[in-house]
């Protein structure tokens, strides 16, 4: 006892946040510049070490992740952010075996994306090389340390995590044994940093004051953090937005196409950014094909908000109002609506969609073209279930997100998307005339 | 009289600022849907419809260009800022010729980035878009209108443009003309837009407030108006900052191609943002070369600031100051400094330098590509001129500038950097299992 009171008082004066976040980023440009010229091997065997790792400690990750959880049910969570938050031996193997998916992925660094020759001898290559340093701002599952720390690792940036304070105990055992990875790896142990501190401060550091050494910002999570980051960013941010995902069924569809592909995109997963939220059917295939769709959605579960003809094909509708047709439910919860065919599906999209992803159900080519040409959107889809929109199910590998912005990357945030490029020009004495 | 006078009584109260940039903005995001799937050949059309324009009209052109002048020179302006205001007969032809070469690129939209089939059947296609609505804020030069205005209409983005007060008659000149080719060709003159109020609250209105409206700006222009752009952006901006250029003279370079390069990437025009403005000697090449450059400097009419080894090799070399080292001169002005070979070299320009471009001169192959993987740069040089910097000497055309951000578009930004890209998915009813 008496040794613990003499080194607390020892112990240096607590750091601020700015002096922690500056240190953190001085660190991690360092790191970047390491990183970006680490071998594609050396960076693998990191990603393996780290997954070794976590299967190792997986005891040591259960105890911790058992103690946010029992803080996060004494301070009332819900039960799906519990669940959430919660890790167990099967996550805690995806997770590894996230790592090791990664670690499989082709490096992008280096890649020779353009060369040309000029007339004047001059050889231009356009390079891919890493963004530098990258901050992921994320809430409460623990498992987007590994992802998202795995995913920077692999496309050479450094990182900064800072994770919500809910999984803090969790983040932190998992961010140990990527650090464990990265050492012996024979790479500094900074390629992959985690906010020590809950300090709420630390976010709005990260976004308005380390533009120096922060190169972009990625945030995960939900409609009060993106609120926040647009709010206060001063550095770039891959945005990721919310998915407000229509399904349109026109007067073409195939019925029984409709109704899977409805089922699917409502209901596979409702917690998904790609779930569908609002249906929209052309009011020429309303007669046959409205009343089956809204009925089949209410037999399996799903509640149905619905628009004046919607509500009259079945009496469990609930009126929509305005507010549906711009509500992300994450819910077994679907807005239902006839518009005027085509060109009023698209006008709809238009104006409520979050230009995420969106689906035409029809037989018509020709429909189906002037559809995916003029909605605006990161992934439009012809035939096919809108829960499709995933890096994965892309053959793109793991990503860290859908971005709904059109600067920079679009749709599945992959290894490719968290990198810039630069111009290589070699010459023999060139001048410019 | 009294008609006028009865007219402005009869008049609505003059537009607010926010008024008339929320009708812009509104107008704009209109035009971008229509341009967005306008024909190659259509917004050909329009560009050069717009450069017969501007040649059929060049005496109003002239005579608006005089009055700004005359404006000018009552407030004082300097000699530089007047002789970028400038129009003449020679500088309209090369305006409409640039309208013209613009018409002339390989039109970026509706291409096919990338396709292929998932083992599902679902087949995904990458296909190129235009960002949507983009807001260019530029200072003195009135033909920035004419490039601008052109490379976002051939990249299908509606823009709003913002020039500077001194420019502002010629402006609004050059900006009828593209009206004018736009209307010729069936496409909505709101497709390009010019900001009609000199208010500089329109400026914190477009970077602010219009982030629904405005998908990134382009700023072109000094370090005043960037320092603006990065404090008060709400909106993505591709940014341009300054060049501070490098020209590194290493121990294995060839003497005669030192000189070549080194007088022509700081002399050829010093005014560009690709100019050399350091120029950095392997204190191995120091006995031979410095001495050599300097003088050659010197003699070509170039003021040279120097460390302590370079003022030692003419009495004309002043003294340089840390201040130099990060300075973008945009003069007949270099700073010379000796360095313990090309790590410290590299180590200079990535604490000095705005990663735009920087070479190297080397007759050693494995030191120039050690240097060209470790410069941070959007360009890197061997054996060359930085002078290349710029989109026509790349081979792709007329472009908007350099951008030395590392986030969407890096190095110059031309009509294919003025793009994003969505995802079409063509499928046969596939859902997610």
């Amino acid at each position: 006892m008496s040794q613990e009171t003499s080194a607390a008082a020892a112990a240096p004066p607590p750091a601020t946040v700015p002096q922690i976040m500056r240190a953190m980023g001085a660190a991690a440009v360092a790191a970047a510049q390491t990183l970006a010229l680490a071998p594609t091997a050396q960076k693998d065997r990191a990603l393996r070490a780290a997954a070794a790792a976590l299967r190792a400690q997986s005891p040591a990750l259960l105890a911790a992740n058992d103690w946010d959880l029992r803080e996060a049910r004494a301070r009332g969570l819900s039960m799906a952010l519990l669940d959430r938050l919660r890790l167990d031996e099967r996550r805690i193997e995806a997770t590894a075996a996230g790592l090791e998916e990664i670690a499989r992925l082709a490096d992008p660094i280096g890649t020779l994306l353009a060369e040309w020759l000029r007339p004047n001898g001059l050889r231009i290559q356009r390079v891919r090389v890493p963004l530098g340093v990258i901050g992921i701002i994320y809430e409460s599952r623990p498992n987007v340390t590994a992802d998202a720390g795995g995913l920077c690792l692999k496309s050479g940036n450094a990182v900064i995590l800072r994770g919500g304070s809910e999984g803090a105990r969790s983040s932190a055992a998992i961010h140990a044994c990527l650090e464990q990875g990265l050492k012996s790896a024979g790479l500094p142990a900074t390629c992959i940093q985690w906010v020590p501190t809950t300090d709420r401060a630390a976010v709005g550091y990260m976004l308005a004051d380390m533009a120096d050494c922060i190169d972009v910002i990625v945030p995960r999570g939900g409609k009060s953090l993106i609120a926040r980051v647009q709010a206060e960013a001063r550095v770039p941010v891959i945005g990721h937005l919310e998915g407000i995902c229509h399904v349109y069924v026109d007067r073409d569809a195939d019925p029984e196409m409709a109704r899977s592909i409805v089922l699917n995109a409502k209901l596979r997963r409702t917690g998904v950014c790609g779930a569908a939220e609002t249906l929209l059917v052309d009011r020429a295939a309303a007669d046959s094909q409205l009343a089956p769709l809204v009925r089949a959605l209410l037999d399996a579960g799903c509640e149905v908000r619905g628009d004046d003809v919607s509500q009259r094909t079945d009496s469990r509708v609930k009126p929509a109002t305005e507010a549906d047709w711009h509500t992300e439910y994450l819910d077994a919860i679907i807005a239902v609506r006839v518009v005027e065919g085509v060109d009023a599906a698209i006008a709809h999209i238009g104006r409520y969609g979050s230009q995420h992803t969106d689906s035409i159900v029809t037989q018509n080519a020709a429909t189906a073209e002037h559809f995916l040409a003029r909605v605006d959107s990161a992934i439009v889809l012809h035939n096919a279930s809108t829960q499709f929109a995933d890096g994965g199910e892309f053959g793109m590998g793991a990503e860290i997100g859908i971005s709904t912005d059109k600067f920079h990357a679009r749709g599945p945030v992959g290894v490719e998307q968290l990198t810039s490029y630069k111009y290589v020009v070699r010459g023999g004495g060139q001048i410019r005339p």
